[in-house]
């Protein structure tokens, strides 16, 4: 059990007036506690009184013999909220965190009509924002593995692969360096593809002369890495290298943004001024990054709307990006770990512009 | 678009008395208005109004041009409830359906203090719940693969492989088979491990009298399968046979009980009677069965909690299990799809008792 964790959570707790929080995203609760439960769609939480009592409400299924911290089991003839009310009954104000779904939060705020509801955002997110050393050590090795998967990826991206079967033979990549699996589905986007930040990988074959965005990330040791390359097949034509030069630089000027004490919109300005004098601020259409650790997209956005204040120990991603609609898209994304007086880049895969030769079979 | 399912809403409704609904779960919106989002932690809801208005908010990130239903996009500055609070302001009760996050309901009933929020509990999923004949031929071949699948899998559990490698054989074999995926993370447990129901694969090698439980499915064309065998390597000692035929019973006893009109607990009474009566009772620690379709698990439970009535063209699980902790774990699995006088099971692989054998290299 974490103990340092919960002294933090308590004293939040107390600062904002509440006297419980109920957690449900399944990595918070085993940053706490040490219990890992995927539960599905049965309840699982973590409920924390500001008297220090906590407890765990599951599923019989997720029976833990000697658990670190106390659980109650229901079955799936239950309604599983009826003991997490009788826990909260005193409660004047409670907390919910981000994830915690209609179908427990309703149900409970029904039972404690005397209770306020709030949302908890942040409580537990910004405690483990900040990563110890040991955790630290593993996000470096998880982006480590993923700089020697890209390198082993790149060649490939010419030689007639699908968008799908690229991302299945970059799961053999991982495994092969020992890493666990994905820590999210990969995005491999040829040409037009590319021009949408969230394509699904699809049976599209690279062309001469098409941009490919590379965005890939795996878990080792429960930590994700991710990044972004975009790569040029053969060819790259002016308005894609031009673009390909706007976003390296914003890219950069993000990164040397990033110290304690530097807002996170600062840093996001930074590189999206570059990009909006370029003329391309209209096509940069999301954040500069997001907060990452056990899960890929963790708390703590890098945008204009996250006025808070950046910490040593935080980890998050840089990634301008430049999508011309139908046409073509580039990003560049690396991690950053912030230092004592500025940051690390977790990744030390070229940002060069790369043009790979096509397959000449 | 799906106007016949919007008719149906609409008149769930008017019964309840909801002004509006809030849909948040990315298949009963592509259900409804074929447009499938997974908008991750980022807000995705169709609101539906009694006067028939209806509207999609999400993202920029995942813009449609000339989408089938009137769509607002926000970008990741902006707070994405105020447009959503605006459509429903004059809403005086409203409903939220399961998957809801906090993150966006509590902010919501912030902004609409004179709405009261309930939950949607089945509003849209009944409708889903009954499949169109289009659908059920869908189900029908993805289970048939499945079958085909477990087919060739089970002569590799004595082969010396991991629970994790046969999960990788699993994907090969689903793929040459011409299926999409997995509908779900493959459960296949060695011996104890079987005797959690949701084991996480890990590194375990069969043995000989093993009992190995493979809890496998596909998705094709959108929709899903799911089934589980029980095999035993080598031979199976006297307990664990014992079991076996009392599962096996009780999966016949479920799949007999399904008619259009009996209810969901009746038919979970039926199964889990014949477990009580064999004195196992307290080893059958899960609900019988789940609805499934586009997801794996989707609402409507075969549990004694679930009083609802069973109706022609719904399809569900029938999986009854024992399991004796740290020592054996039996589970029989298979879909159902409600006909007019009674079911027609979706696997027709054997259930008869199956002992694999080892390897003799």
């Amino acid at each position: 059990m974490n103990d340092t964790a919960f002294e933090k959570i308590l004293d939040t707790m107390k600062d904002r007036e509440l006297d419980a929080i109920v957690v449900s995203d399944p990595f918070s609760i085993d940053y706490m506690c040490g219990v890992l439960i995927h539960s599905g769609e049965r309840m699982c939480v973590l409920a924390v009184r500001k008297d220090g009592e906590k407890r765990i409400f599951t599923s019989k299924l997720f029976y833990r013999q000697d658990p670190p911290v106390a659980m109650t089991f229901y079955d799936d003839t239950e309604d599983p909220t009826v003991s997490l009310a009788e826990f909260l009954a005193l409660s004047r104000t409670a907390a919910a965190d981000r994830s915690l779904p209609a179908a427990f939060l309703l149900p409970l705020m029904e039972k404690l009509p005397e209770t306020s509801f709030v949302l908890a955002d942040g409580i537990v997110e910004a405690v483990r924002q900040v990563k110890s050393e040991e955790e630290l050590e593993k996000m470096r090795e998880a982006s480590r593995l993923n700089d020697l998967a890209m390198e082993r990826l790149i060649p490939l991206v010419a030689k007639g692969l699908t968008e799908i079967e690229l991302g299945e033979e970059l799961l053999r990549i991982y495994r092969s360096l020992g890493a666990d699996g994905f820590s999210f589905e990969p995005i491999i986007a040829f040409g037009k593809n590319a021009s949408d930040p969230h394509h699904d990988s699809d049976s599209s074959v690279g062309r001469r002369g098409d941009c490919v965005v590379i965005d890939i990330g795996c878990q080792k040791d429960g930590y994700c890495s991710d990044m972004t390359r975009t790569v040029f097949i053969g060819e790259a034509d002016g308005t894609s290298r031009r673009i390909y030069d706007i976003v390296f630089e914003a890219n950069l000027k993000g990164i040397a943004a990033v110290r304690p004490g530097a807002r996170f919109c600062d840093i996001d300005r930074a590189a999206r001024e570059h990009i909006e004098k370029a003329g391309y601020g209209a096509y940069f259409t999301h954040r500069l990054g997001h907060s990452i650790g056990r899960q890929v997209h963790e708390w703590g956005d890098v945008s204009a709307a996250n006025t808070n204040t950046v910490k040593e120990g935080m980890v998050f991603s840089i990634e301008p990006g430049i999508y011309l609609p139908g046409k073509v898209g580039v990003r560049i994304e690396d991690l950053v770990e912030v230092t004592s007086d500025g940051c690390r880049v977790l990744n030390s895969f070229t940002k060069e512009p790369i043009i790979v030769e096509e397959k000449d079979e």
